[in-house]
């Protein structure tokens, strides 16, 4: 069976990633995303194994010793991740796994694995994602100012991914990724075997 | 304005390119195909400048001394060849334009412009191909077994191109090289200009 592709998929907090994540899978049934593994506190609303994996402070170290996640990084003290064995195991059933993740991580995945699809997903402009953010209906400016800043650190980093789609309209977006992940198996060194016969 | 694309279109006979290639241009206002040179003798339903624009021998010459082809070939003493002025003209227009050429032709277009996005149409197997040629009514079989033996030796070229298309169904390649086009465009280094708002 032919396996999956890593999707790394970051943008800045507010651009959508979740709805063209959900829009992607409802329209794909190929596609997955990874759990991500944290220490912090579950929440009332929230389910182990499907929102994250929650693991104690030293499980999460013992599984950094062993070199079990594909990404990881500290936050305000408690750790998140993505564990690669899951990941590997939906590749191999080929299924293609997104990772919705932040920039840093999606860096380290893809130092990790080159063969690794990374999309940033950006907004129209600016003016734009800070409406949006407005619209979520956070109302402390201080802390949409600090989400833009923290978005134009992301963008310095944006380059360093292989596509980048604007989320202007969701359906248009959807279609973009779509259209990667499409030409993305029509690339050459895909297609190998299937020019063997002519030898 | 954005510039437009420069698209190489290669594969073997009776795999059916100009219809992909119809089906492109009816699908995509946008998409252009450049009209080849040729020294060879203008048959009766031939229009100069709509099939060819017929050269004689001589003016070829002076054009290729004055380096003015994205390529060209000698074939059975005549010559034929893509001026390069009229793509150039098409491209700065934001026209994307489609080379339908020779795996050689191909060749010399990717060495000579590396921003060429370059795809091979493949039959399903060299048995449909074989189907193919003789369901055109070709019935002399040493023409087809030929066609085919050259096929094999442009599928060993074929692994240069950056994609490789099947076209099996129609509407199914014509939607493969849509896919390419529009990922294409969505590749960072074309998108660096949209993530400077962030500086």
């Amino acid at each position: 069976m032919k396996k999956g592709r890593l999707i790394v998929l970051s943008g800045p907090s507010g651009v959508g990633k979740g709805t063209v994540v959900k829009a992607l899978m409802e329209r794909n049934p190929k596609v997955r995303v990874s759990v991500s593994a944290t220490t912090r506190q579950m929440r009332p609303n929230e389910v182990s194994g499907i929102h994250y994996d929650f693991l104690s402070h030293e499980e999460f170290e013992r599984r950094i010793a062993e070199n079990q996640f594909l990404e990881y990084a500290e936050y305000v003290g408690n750790y998140y991740g993505t564990p690669e064995e899951p990941v590997n195991r939906m590749l191999e059933e080929g299924l293609d796994v997104i990772l919705e993740i932040e920039v840093q991580g999606g860096l380290q995945v893809m130092q990790r694995r080159s063969d690794a699809i990374s999309i940033f997903i950006a907004a129209p402009s600016f003016e734009v994602l800070a409406g949006r953010l407005r619209g979520r209906g956070d109302t402390d400016e201080d802390k949409i100012q600090k989400r833009l800043q923290t978005a134009r650190r992301e963008y310095l980093v944006a380059p360093q991914y292989r596509y980048v789609v604007v989320n202007d309209r969701l359906e248009n977006a959807v279609d973009d990724v779509q259209a990667i992940l499409r030409a993305e198996a029509l690339q050459t060194e895909h297609q190998l075997e299937l020019l063997k016969e002519a030898e």
